[in-house]
Order: C-alpha cells, then structure tokens, then sequence
C-alpha cells in the first residue's frame, strides 16, 4: 500500500483528526453537503483566497474586485435563466423514497460518460437498462427535472412576491454590477471583475467530501472584452511556452489520449479557438502550480457539443484527478455577451459601454469567467501536499508556505526549565507578529517534530539550553527535516527567506 | 453647514458613489436590507476583517479561529432558544399593510427608550398612546411576535424534516463545534473560539443603510473560562488604565450622564462585574482606536435588566455615536455555560473539559462573547475618516494605512511622453506586489489628487521629467499634502515606514 495515497474518504479522516475540517453539527448527526472547517481548515481556506485575490486582482491593473450579497433579487435569476434552467435530473425509488442524481446514476452503474446528458436521453437509459434503485433494489419511478436553487421569503409574509433565492453563483451578481463598477473604477475593456463568496446549490446527492457540496465558496472573475476585439490578448505571449495536458473536444470524440503541449501549439492547431481563452486557461493551471500543485495531476478538457451551457460559446474545464477520477476544477465559458444582454433586456438598464474610437454604445462579452471553488481548491493543494515519510514513518503536509496554516512553530527543548521556556515566549511573541505560530512545549521534540509536519507547519525553532547562552536557535526545515543554526537576532530574516524560497542549508551554520 | 459631518443616508451616497457600496441588484429596483460591496467597499471590508483576525487570532496564542456554513442543523437553533425564542414584535397596518417593529415605532413616534420591552409592554403602550400606521394613519393590528430566522430546504423534497435554518448568529457554530475545536488545537482554558462569517436575520424593517440588514457579517469571539476561575484574568493589567466612556445600568436607571474613567475604576467601583468582561470591553475599544476612529464617539453601555438576553447573566455593549444616535457596535455577553449546556442537553454529547486539577469533568462558562458586525464596523472606520478640506476644498478619507482600500497612486506627471509614462509604469509593477496600488494618468495632477484623497488612498507617488534624469519621485500624503523626493530605489523602503506612522517630512528631502 502507498501510504502517501488517500482516498477521498481517508482524506476526510485525516481532515478531521487534524482540525482541518469537520462534518458541520456533528454532534447533531450532521447534514449531507455542509461542512465546517476548524482551527487549522480556516487558516489555509483564508490562505488560499487571500493569494488567489494577491494574484489575480491586487497584481493586476485590469481586475477589481467586488463582494456582493447572497440573497439577491429573484430576477437576477430569471434573467440569467436559472428559475428556468438550472436544473438536475432526479430519479427516486419507488419503494424505499432514496433520491438519485439520474446522470450520476447512470455512470456510478454502467460506467458510461454522463457530460452534459439531458432528461430524455437519461430516461431512456434507465428504461433501457432496467436500472433499479442503488439502496434497495426497488422500481425507480419517472426522472424530472429538480432546480437546484435554495428559497427563502424575505419579510415577515411569505407570499410569491417575498420569494428569493440563495445565490447558486457568484457571477451573476457581477453581471447586475457591471456597470456601476465599471463606471466608479473607470474600467476600459478588457478588464475583469473577481468575486470570492459562497454559493449554495441544493446537490440531489452531495457528495465525495469538500468536492461536491450544497454550500461552498466561489473565487471567480469575469472577463469583459471588446466585441470587435475578441482576438487582441495583449498578455498572450507570457504564457506562450507554458506547457499542460491537453485533452479536446475532439480527442475525446476520437477517443485519443490527451497530449502535454504548449499554449502556442494550442493557438496554433486551433484546439483552443481565442487567445484571451488559451491565457486565463494557462495563468489558472500555472497558478495552482506556483501554489505548490503537481502539474501532472492537471489537464484542460474541453467541452464536447452535448455539455455546453446554455450560455456558452466554448468551455474548456480546468480539472484535476482526483483519487475518483478526473474532475473539474474550474468551467472556463465563453459567455458572449449572453448575460449582459439577458440583464438588459429583463431590467431595463442600459449596460452597454461607450466606445470612444467609434463612438458607438457596445455590449462587452465575456470572452473567459475563471471559476474555481474554494474547496476544491483546498482538496488539491491537500492531496498533493500530503505525503508519507518512511524515514520518519510520518505524515508530512507539503504545503507551500504561502498555504501552510501555520508556518513556524516555537517549541522549547524542555518544559520544566523556566529561563528556557521564557526565552521561547520572546522568539514566539516577536515571530508572531508577522507570521501565524505555534508555541508547543508538550511531548518529546521529537513528537513535537512529527505533530508539525503532519499539520505542514513550515519551519521548527527550537531553543535550548545553548540559546541561553550564545543567542541562537535551531531551525529545522518540515521537507527535509535538515536543521541550521542562527542567531535570534537574525531570525526573523532568516524565516522570511526561508519562506521566499532560499534553501535553509544556505542560511545558517549546518547541525550535524 | 459642518461639510465633515454626513447623515447616514448623506454616507450612502458617497459610497454609491465612489464604489464602496451599492444596493444589491440595483439595476432590478433593489431589495431592502441587502448590499453589495464595490472595487473599494470589498477591500476595505476585507481589510477590516484581516487587522481583526490578525489582532485577535493571529497574536493570540489563546484564540483559534473556525469557518462553520451557514446552513447548521436545524437541531442547533432549536437547542439554543433561537427556534422559540428569537423573535421581533411586529405590527401590521390594518388598512395599507404596512408592517413595523413594535418597538421601533414606539421609540420614532414617543423618542422614548424600549431597550428589552417585550410583547405585552409594546401592545399596552401601541394602545394607550393610540399609536397609528407611520405611512398612512390608518389603525394597527393586534401585535405579535415573528422569527427573524431565515429558513429554506435541503434536497429535493419540501417536508418539515428537510428544514433547515440560515444561521441567524455565527455564536453556535462554534458552541457546536466546542469539542472538536478543543482537542484537535489542544486547548486549555481560559481560550477563545473566534469566527467571521456572514449570518442573516429577516428584520422587519431594515435601516439604516448598513447599519441594519438581513445579510450581515460578524466577527466573533466565543471566550471560555473554567467555572470556578471566573475571576482570574491575567491579561487584566494590560488594560487598567485604559480610560473610556461608560455608561452603567445605574447611570442609566438614574438618568446621570456617561462618564470617562478607566477600567481599574469601573473594578474598584464594581461597575463591570468581572475581570474577563471589562478586559474584552477595553480591548475592543482599542481596536476601534488604534485602527483610526475617533475614542470619544465610543462609550461602553450596560444593559439595563429588562434587554438582557434570555441566556446571558451580563452584558454591556460597545456604542458609537452615528448620526442618527447612539447604537450598538458589539454585544459583549457573559453568556455562562448556558449554550454548552443546552448543546449538552439537545445532543447528548459529551461537552465537557477535564480538568487536570481537580480530576472532574467541568463545562466550560462564556465569560465574554466580543461580537462585532463587519459592516458596523466599516460604517464606523467611514465616517471617523471622512473629512472635508476647506483649503483643498475636497473631502478627505483619512483611513488609517492598514484600512484603505487602495494604499499607493502612481501618477506619470503627463500622459502623453511615453518614457515618462513607461517609467510611471515601472515603479507601479513594483509596488504593487507589496501593496494595493493605483495607477492613474487622466487628468491633471491636481485633480487625480484630489481623486485620490476622496477615496482615502494613502500616498501619491508622481513621477516627473526630473525623475527619468535622478531616477527620484515625490511621495505626497494625503493627510498633510505634504510632499517629499525619494530615490526610487528607496521608494519600497519608505512607503513602508510612512505606512508604520513614521513621518513622511523626516522620510525624504522636502519639496516647497
């Protein structure tokens, strides 16, 4: 057995024994797609989002940001189509009453791709191949539709006219900003507009852990560009030689492997139709990788015909294989300007952008919207940072340090010395005015050593009896275990090189 | 007319405005008590919430924080009294329907205080002084009270066991969480669980912009201390010659006016019954102050005995003064062991602590739960900072550093020399891998700067003929207009420290 392996269900373990992440009201037997994340789940959670904003906003001249409300009026969703169309197929059984997501149904049994499989098709698969139901082996009765958006009434009367829903995406509420955003941030195409914030879908059949879950988090952006400008991407060339697996429309049809190409290659053999698509595609698998991810755990997939939303011109999903199998990380669409002009028509408003060099009032498309779920994003940056060290016989969490919940912890050689354990506290309190710590002093430093790395805490520093005498401390490095030794005074410098991605063996005096 | 001082409705215009807020789904007529936050209103907000965290989590090594979901098991409203007990008095009108808070009319038509009233005191009163609809004139109905939960349905069958609620408080996800929370991070008390996230409470009838809505964010902590030590706090030193406004249920009940005096007087006197709880108090306070807000717009106000909360022994809450009145910025409850032990009771878990000393099992008391509303809190931060210049006849946001939204502007002095812009460009790269930046080349450098300081950004950096020859920039503040020469090499290194509150005049060679 490689123990460095998880599957979805031991990671869900190890996440709760750890304090990343707990069934949300455990103690009340839990509800099926909730989650709450713990002292250590929160850290890399805020982590994730706070680099992913760094990136993608704070770096850039042309995101900003925006945080809207949850609740949010019933037309948004009328417009987008979402009252209508946002739908799953639900299938029950007719004896024992379980509920079954009719495409998953199908894949789960007869391990046969469900992407993008409407009613009639799903209906006359499960006719044709009598499948029954998965708990009990009983009759399924007629699959229908099922919207996935939660309701609620707001004010006190609860009338059709008080019904409104919890947001099943962020991007619409983008859409109904646009052009106050656009307008107060003197924005100019192209210029994106970012957005992190929960979502809810009402999942038939929740499941697989943080990966598909009934309340979770969005960090997206919308990508807005010139009309008659669609294929000016004047970013292209910094992503040109970047390197992914590719995996097209048509591989699949013809039932190809996907290839490792580049971008170019990509733009030149017209697997990706627009650059502006080929680069936000890039920067999002370069930005998972940065962060510390396997590239070879990667691969963009592009729609086939039967999948794409009713919006979208072209989707290609960033995705990531999982322990059961590949799946999608992120939907990059091309969404025209199907939104923009949905809101227009349904509220009235002139959304439209005055275009100074023809003077004409335009409708930006979405040429891209960049979406990734936070937890999905916290399952990757797990699974590819947790490891097994034999040497060690422990678990190690990678995590980049970037990520790490915690990045140093301080721990004194010895507890019952009170000089020591007080010069501890000094390093400690200093330390942690910059970075998020621990102060450990129970347990042998060697339980001390094997309880940080299981929890990816970056770097170790430990004082001991010699620290009261000449100043200094012994960092140990969570990847190599190796261990240098620096002055106090220095400490702090040193850490932060450390974390900047200097090798520890070339910031101090090596321990033997 | 006073130009520094706006109304709340004066304060939601400038945020329209300048792109902090917006109505939700303006564009569809909006829908009252929901918001959403602009390209600055979402970086101040989450500025906000970062500076907390970092205080209150990050620095202390006796906080951890969580991230429950909003939706929570049903089973933990009903356990904590919300099902029952969380409820407004509302009153509809009997001809046009309006519906009001019984309390809020009372307190607009009769200025007189209804702090805690309950059912029967609001109907006696709504009666004798024959109040009538505030929009028509018309008779009112008979009172009644109303839950101010949100509800809706998980999976896809509407029946009374799939209800679920929209936490209407993020308190009890952590009371849910307690145990979990307290072996994985190997806590000992005394230690605080802190939380941000959003909660909702369906109010009657919102107001006050930001002040009151449905879908709001807290940012709280859940503080426990062993029963029978409730008197032992060793942080209190910190904090006893802080000297605040206070307000105590006797002043009140006495009609005295608030008084400043310090922390160790509000002991001595007995006015804040236990150490923990006047700790926090101060604590908070000086949150608020050292993040730029006014101290004397605060005071500190004890409920008088009829508003205490059904589960709480204390509680005294942090006021600011707002245009439209005293109000409560916190809660800071001594809840007891009150919502342990009703989880207790509810789940039959055990949620107990052993106690090393004395051998037995004890559960925990809430000595204090510092409880803030993030858009409170913004709402504050705003108004101290809004200023308005007579000499540069322009309004000012003085947003302390750490605050603003955007925290540097690089201005080419002219848009129309390319090396000029190009080297503009340059330093704007740079900075903005450290910082929030802005780079604007419209307009003259007059109006970009006062562009600038309406939106509280907190230096310029203008780049000029002179400084493609001496490679130097000027740094201008925005609080003093104050403006020096720096090298750009040195640029990084002195924005810092005038961003730590060093003094720009002593940072560079001033320029006349």
């Amino acid at each position: 057995m490689d123990k460095s392996k998880l599957t979805i269900e031991e990671m869900a373990v190890f996440c709760k024994r750890k304090g990343f992440v707990y069934a949300n009201s455990e103690i009340y037997g839990g509800i099926a797609g909730f989650y709450d994340f713990g002292h250590l789940g929160v850290e890399l959670k805020n982590n994730i989002k706070k680099e992913w904003w760094k990136t993608f906003v704070q770096e850039r001249d042309d995101v900003v940001g925006i945080d809207g409300s949850i609740i949010t009026h019933p037309m948004v969703w009328k417009a987008s189509g979402h009252v209508d169309g946002f739908t799953d197929i639900l299938v029950d059984c007719r004896k024992c009453g379980s509920r079954f997501r009719g495409d998953q149904l199908i894949q789960d049994k007869l391990k046969i791709e469900t992407h993008g499989m409407q009613l009639e098709e799903i209906s006359k698969i499960l006719k044709e191949k009598k499948l029954r139901c998965a708990k009990c082996g009983s009759d399924l009765g007629e699959p229908k539709r099922f919207n996935l958006m939660f309701n609620t009434n707001v004010g006190p009367v609860q009338t059709s006219s008080s019904a409104v829903f919890l947001r099943p995406e962020t991007a619409q509420v983008i859409f109904a900003n646009f052009k106050l955003v656009q307008e107060n941030a003197r924005l100019k195409l192209p210029f994106g507009i970012a957005q992190i914030g929960k979502a809810f879908r009402n999942e038939i059949s929740p499941r697989d852990f943080l990966f598909r879950m009934r309340e979770f988090e969005q960090m997206e952006i919308e990508y807005f560009v010139h009309p008659d400008k669609q294929e000016e991407c004047n970013f292209i060339d910094e992503v040109l030689d970047y390197e992914l697996n590719v995996y097209s429309a048509d591989m699949q049809k013809n039932d190809k492997a996907m290839e490792k190409i580049t971008i170019k290659q990509c733009l030149n053999k017209k697997i990706i139709k627009t650059r502006w698509h080929a680069y936000w595609l890039a920067l999002m698998h370069k930005w998972f990788v940065e962060f510390g991810a396997n590239a070879e755990h990667f691969r963009i997939r592009q729609h086939v015909k039967d999948e794409l939303s009713h919006y979208a011109l072209d989707t290609w999903d960033l995705e990531y294989e999982f322990p059961f199998g590949w799946k999608e990380l992120q939907g990059l669409s091309n969404r025209t300007d199907f939104d923009l002009k949905k809101h227009m028509e349904h509220s009235k408003s002139d959304l439209t952008i005055f275009d100074e060099e023809t003077k004409k009032k335009i409708v930006p498309h979405v040429i891209c919207e960049p979406s990734q779920g936070v937890e999905r994003a916290f399952l990757v940056f797990l699974f590819d940072a947790y490891s097994y060290d034999k040497k060690r016989d422990n678990v190690v969490l990678k995590l980049h340090p970037k990520l790490a919940p915690i990045k140093v912890g301080i721990f004194p050689l010895v507890s019952n010395k009170a000089d020591l354990v007080k010069k501890a506290r000094d390093v400690y309190d200093e330390m942690k005015k910059e970075w998020a710590c621990t102060f450990d002093l129970s347990g042998s430093i060697g339980r001390r050593y094997a309880r940080a790395d299981e929890t990816g805490i970056y770097a170790t520093v430990t004082i001991d009896f010699e620290s009261l005498e000449d100043e200094s401390v012994t960092i140990r490095s969570r990847d190599t275990t190796e261990q240098v030794r620096v002055k106090i005074s220095e400490l702090k410098d040193v850490l932060k090189k450390y974390m900047d991605g200097e090798k520890l063996g070339k910031l101090g005096k090596k321990v033997e």
